[in-house]
Formats: structure tokens, C-alpha cells, sequence
């Protein structure tokens, strides 16, 4: 596939992960959205990323909805280890928690610590870059606590996140919290449930590449690629 | 089922939809989401509506995820007018709609008007009940334009807004635009695709119990329940 994506967005890592662990090859291209390629806008008006090409048709424009396409095409391939459930209420938690993780988690934490500590030394001040908004990086480490502790609860009392089986929902969360914890960022002292649970995530071969990312300006926490951190 | 909504957030009636198109009956009962119940909070901390009981299972939170669950548990039953196609493409495209209408029309239309004009009225002030912000209400009726003008394009384009089938995203689409034009803030001159295109979605019989809905102290548009308006 070819995919369409920003390297520090955490959806496009979620894509990734998923990509991964499908054995799906990738070819990554940076797609700076904020400049609005007029090819870009004409097939994803909704700048949506990541948008992924499996082929001539169509892109595949967002986490959700390439996760989907990618179980149903390509989720038999892989029986045993099927990322979504068959029974539908588990189906159904595991989509909650993944829209938890790419929509609540990410206007919430993730994207504003992004967008302010990263996407904006990128972007040109005519479309949004600047120095950082001090009171939306307060409000996003303000919020990081109580999810750590809300993921905490789910990590506590189930095997994986969505239940007792690996799912898209562990790769969505993980994705998540990987770009907060490259920007140091990830209150690991909150819930030692949630470091156990990512420690595991981190060791899995689909996770290598995301610990290699490196963002222009900004420096990875130095522990960001240390499995036992 | 048992549906918690409020009848006039746009995901909620569109989840009516899809059980009424599915012969589902539902109960519904009237979640007032800004009050956090702790009993509402507890299974789901999200306060997503619609949330949805069938049986005696965890509940379903979201359209989205209710849509697929329906899909995938009840789906079956009509296999002629299945309302997700099964070309992964396709599904793609229905999915991308979908969420275009639950989340992006919600953000940049939907949401505000119906938060402005009709939720601030039945909230108390200390849960943001209120006057309606004006400002919000602007910038709502300015990107009303160009979502009609974007829905138009599909409109014309296609038999249906997803392609040759009447599938969820023409619902999605419809449920987001009824709630639009109750408030008379429906920019109906702007595109006669869109005109003869919700028409048709008018006249369906899961469409009428929406029709018959009335805010508490907010009055339908004249023509709201008029199929030839």
C-alpha cells in the first residue's frame, strides 16, 4: 500500500501498527495537510489522515476506516490472531475503545501536544505554525492523568484492553501514547498497570519502526526507544 | 433495544434509523447527557449518545458502533437491501460518509445549531444551559453552505450518496439534515440535488417518527414534516 501520512499523528501510527502486524508492506509519504494539496483535497476533502491506496481504486481515507478494510480483506490471512473479535459485543468494545483512542484521546491529549510541540514548528506561519499555545498544552497535560488512569482501570482488570484477546483497541492506544511518550509527556508513575501493558506493546517487532521516528526539531524523551524503560 | 438519545443530536436519529429500517423496535429514552449521571458515566465515560441495550450485554456506544453491530447481527435478515454493500471498497466509502455526517457535519453544523438553539434552552445554566452564542452560530451557518454544496456533488454524481445502493451513509446524511432543517437552517435553494435527494429519504417510513418530534420550546421549521416541501 502506499500511505499517505505524518509520522507524529498518532492515527497514522495506529495505521502503521495495523499495516505491521498484517505483514502488509507500506510505502510511507509525508503529507504535509496543512498545505492542502488541491490533489489531496479533491479525493479526501476531509484532509483525513492516514489516507492509504491498496491498489488503483479509491484511498482509504482514516484509521477507522483502513482498520476495517484491512480486517476484512486481509484479517483471515491470519485466523489465530485476528485483531478484531467474532462475537459482536466484543467487536463492538473494541470499536469504542479505538474511537476513544483516534477521536477523545486525540482532541483531548495527543493532538494538541502534537500539533503544538511539533506540527507547528513545521507548518509556515501562514497556515497555523508558530510558537506553542501555553494554555493548550496545560489543558492536554491535565487531561493525560485521568486517561492514564482510565486505561489503568482497563488494563487492571482484562488481559488486553478490549479483553482477553489482542486487538486493534491495544494498537490504537499504544499508537496513542507513543507520541506522547516521544514527547515526554506520558505520566508512566500515574498507573503501573498502563506501563506494564505498554511495555508489551513496545516489545512487539510492529513497533520497532515508530521507535526509530525522529521529528526535525524535537528530540525524543531518553527513554523513548528503551524497552524497559 | 433500549436506546438512551436525545431526539434531536443528529447520531441518535440516525441510529433510530437504522433500527426502524431494520424492523429493530426500540425504547427510547430521553438521556439529558449533560447531567453525567454516574450511572450513565459508569458504562460509558465517553457520555456518547445514542447507547444502546440489546439484551442483557454491555451497551452499545455511538452510531457508528451500533451501525456495524446491527450490520453484522441483524444485517442478514435483509440481504437484498443490506444497507452496508459487500465490495470493500465500497464499504469503505459508506464507513468515510458515515463519519463525515457523525463527526465533521456534527462539528461544523449539527452540533452548534442544535447546542445553541436547542440543548442551552432544556440545560440548566450551571450544566451550560444559556443564551445562544452567537458567534458559534455564524460560523455554523456559514459551513452549512459548503456541506451542501459538498453533498450536492455526491448527490449528482451517484444514484445514492455512496454509490449505486441506498446503504448507512445516505441515513448518516439525512439524520444529520433533518435536525438542520427543523431549525429552518436548511439552505435548501443552494442545490436542488440535494433537494430531491433527501426527498426521497423523507418519504421512507423509518423517516416518520422523526418528523413527528417536537423540541420543547423550539417550533419546527413550517415545512419540516411536509414530504413536498
Amino acid at each position: 500500500m502506499i500511505v499517505h501520512q505524518h509520522p507524529f499523528l498518532a492515527p497514522c501510527r495506529f495505521a502503521r501498527l495495523v499495516l505491521a502486524e498484517h505483514a502488509i508492506e507500506a510505502e510511507l509519504v509525508v503529507e504535509p495537510f496543512w498545505d492542502a494539496r488541491p490533489q489531496f483535497v479533491a479525493v479526501n476533502p476531509a484532509l483525513k489522515l492516514p489516507m492509504a491506496y491498496d491498489g488503483e481504486r479509491d484511498p482509504l481515507c482514516g484509521a477507522e476506516v483502513l482498520m476495517e478494510y484491512v480486517d476484512e480483506r486481509y484479517g483471515e490471512a491470519r485466523p489465530a490472531h485476528r485483531l478484531m473479535p467474532s462475537d459482536p459485543f466484543q467487536r463492538a468494545e473494541v470499536r469504542r475503545l479505538v474511537y476513544w483512542f483516534t477521536q477523545k484521546f486525540e482532541e483531548e491529549v495527543a493532538g494538541p501536544l502534537v500539533t503544538e510541540r511539533i506540527l507547528k514548528i513545521e507548518m509556515p506561519s501562514k497556515r497555523g505554525g508558530g510558537a506553542p499555545d501555553s494554555a493548550a498544552l496545560r489543558i492536554a497535560r491535565q487531561n493525560v492523568v485521568a486517561h492514564f488512569h482510565y486505561l489503568g482501570s482497563l488494563a487492571i482488570g482484562r488481559k488486553w484492553i478490549a479483553g482477553d484477546s489482542f486487538t486493534f483497541a491495544d494498537l490504537a492506544a499504544a499508537a496513542a501514547l507513543s507520541v506522547v511518550d516521544y514527547l515526554g509527556e506520558a505520566p508512566w508513575g500515574a498507573d503501573p498497570a498502563v506501563k506494564a501493558w505498554y511495555q508489551k506493546l513496545k516489545s512487539r517487532p510492529s513497533f520497532r519502526p515508530l521507535l526509530s521516528d525522529k521529528a526535525r526539531l524535537v528530540a525524543p524523551s531518553p527513554h523513548y526507544a528503551d524497552l524497559d524503560f
